[in-house]
């Protein structure tokens, strides 16, 4: 197995990451898997923060998910911390698994003097491994003496903490228009990225003030634009959650800047959903699928997904290869309607097939050019319809199978 | 791009496949794509066969799953040639496309004095390029003039001439008990192998007798048995063919021997399809993913297809690591019911979970020991019904990289 490099997508430096009020964070080395760095992530809200939830539709679901719906439930969506670790999942663990996320909900509440189920939990790693929960209790002095107001260098340790195949940390930050306030987030994840959801975790806070009805609806919308669509390898993850936690303590009511808090957030999301796939397993490219001409927008995301799922699409991209043949060939399992004989292509802006032909004057150098660099676009129009979707992927390499047949040994 | 080299499943010799009394084959080299090596296969058949097709479900189908499906209604299932390229699929190929797919059946109708409707045509290989029927046209005289019966070195040479990224020819008969009657077979592919259909041409003759439209019921049901249940990288092609011809040499109705007849079928289309399998794009694992307990064996199937595409499911099988935990994940994204606390997974003959957890006094060191060799059997109970189903699929290799990311360089 070759060395793990940082993905060559990855951006220069870590994002100057706004702080956002009344949030504090901690991080620590628990060792719960790995040794030499953080593995477990404290984030601290002021009492009265609202608490949204977004989760894997995967039927297996790992105990955190199962305990943050019950918690979400029974707080109303109120929230004074969430915790993560890394290296374990604590996902294919039965009654025990979800014992050990109440149990690490229960001592954090203590610890930090709230309700239980006020305490929000994620775990990150390898499924079907019993959590030690131990190590995390062993930690929990030092992430309650180490919290402090989130500043850019506690949102980058927040964000290795808790990372596992990641090879850079993710942060986004936005500020919201007519307002001092701010929206800042953090997310996790490189493999597993799939059809809605990724194996990921993301947590997104404000310091706006908002109900959690309110939080729960724009955050499931923003979900819906930008993590649900990207994909890595199709494999959706047990443990997939994004939280958005909002403080109020800037004092200024979301409902009053109702349209600039969504874009921020949307802006906050969709930063930290693409940094996931341009982390993806072995990515060298950075991919946009979009499908025009759709008979509906699902259908026309039903296509791009299907696209950008497919191993022989992905595989030549990362050979530069502008075999658009196989983009047909995707288009056509898709099980969606297309019109074979007015299929149209681009790769970036050179258009490869009209009329469900090669175009005429094609210049596949032109197209090869494009797909030479790491950022890529391609477009295909189906001629049925009006429906519009783009799905963010990445290429498959080498790197994809030198980190998937080597993770856990 | 390292050398491809023959897969390490492939058998170690081609299979002595009995002759089919009617049958005629012929080879030829016309250089569409390829040079030294021949790419153009015909067989002819007595006048009377019946044929039946059965054709990829992609929307975007090549012209000459058009010309198959037109002629074979035209005929009513008679048959007196099937004539393949390989280099060129004619495919994303508009109106010129079938324009050279009824040429070509043109030219060899005339060639044979047989009807155009008598001659299916089928082609495997680059999509979007334009077919040049003008070098499939110059060697027809030498098809013609070749064609001899169907013995053990004619199967071989027809089943090399229609091959692509193939790296074993592939073949199979059995005999048709109670009769002097085989059923042979000869078939290719080996990427782009997927959920109903594989980029697979499979060409399968008996000398019984039978109606078209028995030959039509026996061949629908033995793909769905067979080609139907293979997957290498869930990619379905535009122009996956599998046709019967029943020459009816032997002189004995198949309707007095239909139980017969149909095991020696399925084991032909298994046989073959197993051999696709075998030669999947970079494998060096053959997989048969069995799920037993769900709601039905239509959801059985979906299962076991879902965790046979994961992408880390396969990589880690490639590494011989006994990650089961990623077999939960692709259970879980399957969209079919499971009762996730009943779970029970077995790798080989060692059963790693039980009722949702890791099994007790699982022997991880057994497992692994099943996954070092190359014929891999994973198994999942997932505790709601009676529904069963097998696919068989390989493991994601850095050869299935090499192999895509040049194919066509």
């Amino acid at each position: 197995m070759s060395e793990i490099k940082v993905s060559p997508l990855a951006p220069a430096v870590f994002p100057a990451v706004s702080g956002v009020a009344g949030v504090r964070l901690a991080t620590a080395a628990a060792g719960i898997r790995y040794s030499g760095r953080d593995d477990v992530m404290l984030a601290e809200l002021p009492s009265g923060s609202s608490v949204a939830g977004v989760f894997t539709r995967s039927l297996c679901t790992a105990a955190p998910v199962d305990w943050c719906k019950h918690a979400l439930a029974a707080s109303s969506g109120r929230g004074r911390a969430i915790i993560v670790n890394s290296g374990n999942a604590n996902a294919f663990t039965g009654a025990a698994g979800y014992a050990a996320a109440v149990h690490t909900a229960e001592s954090v509440a203590r610890t930090l003097g709230a309700p239980a189920h006020e305490v929000l939990v994620a775990s990150t790693g390898v499924i079907g491994e019993d959590l030690p929960v131990e190590r995390i209790d062993a930690v929990l002095g030092t992430l309650v003496t180490g919290l402090s107001a989130a500043g850019p260098n506690g949102w980058e340790a927040a964000a290795n903490a808790i990372g596992t195949t990641d090879t850079f940390p993710k942060g986004a930050s936005a500020p919201v228009p007519g307002t001092s306030a701010h929206v800042a987030g953090i997310a996790k994840g490189s493999g597993m990225i799939a059809p809605d959801m990724a194996t990921m975790l993301a947590f997104v806070f404000t310091d706006l003030a908002m109900d959690a009805q309110t939080a729960q609806q724009c955050l499931a919308a923003s979900v819906e634009k930008s993590f649900n669509r990207i994909t890595v390898d199709s494999d959706t993850s047990t443990s997939d959650t994004v939280l958005l936690a909002a403080t109020g303590t800037s004092g200024q009511p979301a409902t009053l800047h109702m349209a600039d808090f969504e874009d921020a957030l949307d802006a906050v999301t969709m930063d930290l959903a693409h940094q996931i796939v341009r982390d993806g397993e072995g990515a060298t490219k950075f991919v946009a699928v979009t499908v025009t001409g759709a008979a509906g927008d699902d259908a026309a995301q039903a296509i791009a997904r299907t696209v950008a799922d497919s191993p022989l699409v992905k595989t030549a991209l990362a050979a530069s290869d502008a075999n658009w043949g196989r983009i047909v060939a995707a288009v056509g399992k898709a099980g969606q309607r297309a019109d074979r004989d007015r299929l149209a292509i681009w790769i970036g802006d050179e258009q490869c097939a009209a009329g469900g032909v090669p175009k005429s004057g094609y210049r596949e150098e032109r197209a090869t050019e494009h797909l030479l660099g790491d950022d890529i676009e391609l477009r295909v129009d189906v001629g049925v319809g009006e429906g519009e979707a783009t799905v963010w992927t990445c290429d498959l390499t080498h790197g994809y199978i030198d980190i998937n047949a080597g993770y856990r040994t």
